[in-house]
């Protein structure tokens, strides 16, 4: 299911920067650009992308296991997604 | 609310290995051994520390948010301590 | 200082690959796509980037701290260089 | 080779308060404590682990790379010892 439009913006806006710095990654390399700064361009890309997985996943247990209404099997599928995703990455 | 006798004991187990680590991390550094060395057992319980918090939000999903039969309060309260957690720690 | 050429497109490939990753998330926030599939696309860029900054750790600790024949005065600088980064983000 | 005695100290008092929240972690699971209180504790000893894994990384890094004097081979093994830990565990 899809986000809310005034959350969805937002989120949009974030992907958006988070596209701009990669391109400015890439002409950085491109420029043979000080290896130290290229490193704490691509360290706050990495701090954008956390924020914007807090804000999906603060969305999702929203939307998909704490709203009132849901089936009990929504929910227990809802919370399996969640997991895996902190399994596999949440570290 | 505590968690399943079963689940409980592995959990214990797994914090005692983690306190048996920390001990040795502080003996390495009594003895001033090898920097690397202790970096190494560092990182590794680092590492478990991380498997023990997946292990408890695997738990606190299933019992306190995906569990049939809580009420929308009590949902909603635990959705806002997972994401307090996830927003301060998860990264 | 810039890098060696051969390593310089194998980042490049990287970031590439790292953009269209970010592209593909923007395309499924305006589809609406599924809440836990663009999470788990968004975790895996997450581990991209992680894997973008380790090479350019390395080359950083190879180029400028390890690289026999720097000044004493380069290797300080790019080793306070480093442990600004992973003071920050290293986590 | 060992650390400097004023920081082994400030190191061995970062080590001995992990190992008194770990012991805390250890009784609230067998007090079966509220699952969202021993999840903050286990995330505020993760966050402490990596306060001191920086903090023997610095070490690390400025005894054994980046100070003067030291031989080309010994900075070289140093680097390695670093790269390995940061792939397998910096992320």
């Amino acid at each position: 299911m899809g986000h809310h439009v005034a959350d969805r913006d937002k989120l949009l806006a974030r992907v958006r920067r988070i596209a701009g710095q990669v391109a400015a990654i890439e002409r950085q390399l491109h420029e043979e650009a000080d290896c130290a700064t290229t490193l704490q361009l691509v360290a706050s890309v990495r701090g954008a992308i956390g924020g914007l997985m807090e804000e999906l996943i603060e969305s999702h247990v929203r939307e998909h296991m704490a709203r009132p209404g849901l089936t009990d099997a929504a929910r227990a599928a809802a919370a399996e997604e969640l997991l895996a995703i902190i399994r596999r990455y949440g570290k």
